[in-house]
């Protein structure tokens, strides 16, 4: 007879408006059985360990039609990129107390029953932190890869510019294009978090967006020949003070919008002329649709972090009941780092 | 003694903000000498033919930094392309007679005195009209080209969308696509440009915006299944609309932004967060910079005229004199199809 034990989940209760509350989730705790149904084949259950908060997920909580990601299922638990252990497995590939990556539920306990929509993966070396698998070397470090690598083609003296550049993705990003010999400077909305980009990150020039009254201004000064690349995670203002300070042919990658995710309309760019007038490539992209690329993130981002060339800073809340607290942290620019909770230690 | 002559001239007054008026330009009348002065090496004396009436034409009368055209000089003619025959030379590749394309001024007769800058090129097929090199077999078909084949690479079954669609870029994009094998949708202003588009130019379907109350919903009714390719060449309300009707990785050619040139401030566009959204790729460009595709574009449409399988529908103001008027017609879509100015016959 399995064992039964209890189960703390995050429940999402219905689709919003405007900008999240913690409200918006209620902790439940239910009861499940650590063993895999009989009439399972090819699931995982697993325990959580770790799970990632990430801006998209604010886009899951609206009922839209053809939303660009898949929203959250009301009074089922949230979900999202995890680390967690194998518990019990009906799967040929995956046997207990194997380290996993997934998409999991936010919660103590999670039976996957299909491990390919899932993204179930084994982690194989364990050198590195665990929590590192949904971060640099997970969603967040795809995103810069992608991003910077496969968008907008870096040459060396290139100048990028990066918003939200403490941040999960932002951290990355400055890093790989100092590696590729570009002059790199970053926004931020604290004191504190423009000190870790230029100590910790070695960007070149950084700055506090929030005490900038012109925002054109903070960037022709910290360009004042203009900027090749513009890593996007924000959008809305700071992207329109971006397009005059492009140079020509310019490339702008658009990673995520965190400034407009809580508006009921976009906030209105009025600098889109530049478009043209400066031969700018903008392209989106959104991160799930590269996996293909992960070997070369893992083959280049693993040395690095092995021999102490890259550096990710973290922000864990420690667990499951702060989830929600964190989440909504994420849209006043509360973590400093990449924000993750931890829900067990092993 | 070489025969001096009056010169017609339509003078640049000064620099303007808003919209142009007729008033902005003044004709005088000038002298020249019908021969290259002896002072002057490698220059060509050319008696103009046509002249080209383009809206780009407005961003060169605004005194603005880091312009992306040249600007006009106040009180001196104004300039663009055109077609003219060879006066006299003192460069050894032209000789009185040649039919050349360049860059010249608004006036009956021009001294060029750097071929280089002007581009000034020999025509030597004569058995399209003459108009056609400053037209379909110009810029606007250099436009066009550039921008479909170049940067939207239209794929067969392609869903593209061209806007000022019976323009002088426009009509040509929509044949273009076509014979690509793409179901091509248009947007004009006038009921009569809307028949064009769909008898003259074979548009599977046409609109006239200014008898829409609702972009959304006409670009819903015309693309169903969304939008592949935007040739964007009005920019503005009619981009902010076309943003949520792009399919997933839908391109845009963002080739002119004519809704926007003669406002202080752009139009606030709300709809940029579907560029992330929809992996959208929005790329500018300014056909001045591709020139070296110019024997791809030849190769192309001549054997397409010669077969009677393309179109170029063209609006000639008669008489130096009226070139302001036409130019400025432009603003409010007076013309239908290609704006130009005869100068003289022959």
């Amino acid at each position: 007879m399995a064992k039964e034990v209890s189960n703390k989940q995050i429940i999402f209760k219905d689709y919003i408006h405007g900008f999240p509350k913690e409200s918006d989730m209620i902790l439940k705790t239910s009861i499940i059985k650590l063993k895999v149904p009989d009439d399972c084949n090819d699931a995982v259950l697993v325990k959580n360990l770790y799970l990632s908060c990430d801006p998209y997920m604010r886009s899951r909580m609206s009922k839209i039609d053809d939303n660009y990601v898949p929203i959250f299922t009301p009074s089922e638990p949230m979900s999202g990129d995890g680390v967690a252990t194998v518990v019990d497995s009906s799967h040929p590939d995956f046997k207990k107390g194997d380290l996993v990556t997934a998409v999991t539920g936010w919660e103590e306990y999670t039976l996957i029953k299909s491990t390919e929509t899932h993204f179930i993966r084994k982690i194989h070396n364990t050198t590195v932190p665990l929590s590192y698998y949904i971060g640099i070397l997970g969603m967040p470090g795809m995103a810069a890869y992608t991003g910077l690598y496969e968008i907008s083609k870096p040459q060396q003296g290139d100048a990028v510019f990066v918003s939200a550049a403490s941040g999960a993705v932002g951290q990355i990003v400055g890093q790989f294009a100092k590696l590729s010999g570009c002059y790199v400077v970053g926004s931020a909305g604290t004191k504190d978090k423009v000190d870790l980009l230029k100590t910790k990150f070695g960007f070149n020039d950084a700055f506090n967006y929030k005490e900038e009254t012109d925002l054109n201004a903070a960037l022709k000064r910290c360009f004042p020949q203009g900027i090749d690349i513009y890593f996007d995670n924000v959008g809305g203002e700071m992207l329109d003070a971006v397009l005059p300070n492009m140079k020509f042919n310019g490339r702008i990658a658009t990673c995520g919008m965190i400034s407009q995710y809580n508006l009921k309309q976009g906030e209105g760019m009025r600098n889109l002329l530049y478009i043209m007038a400066k031969q700018i490539r903008m392209q989106g992209f959104l991160v799930y649709h590269y996996r293909h690329l992960y070997p070369k993130l893992f083959d280049l981002v693993a040395p690095l972090l092995e021999e102490g060339q890259i550096s990710y800073v973290e922000d864990v809340a420690e667990g499951l009941e702060r989830a929600p607290a964190a989440l909504i942290g994420l849209f006043s620019g509360r973590n400093v780092g990449r924000q993750l909770i931890r829900v067990a230690s092993d």
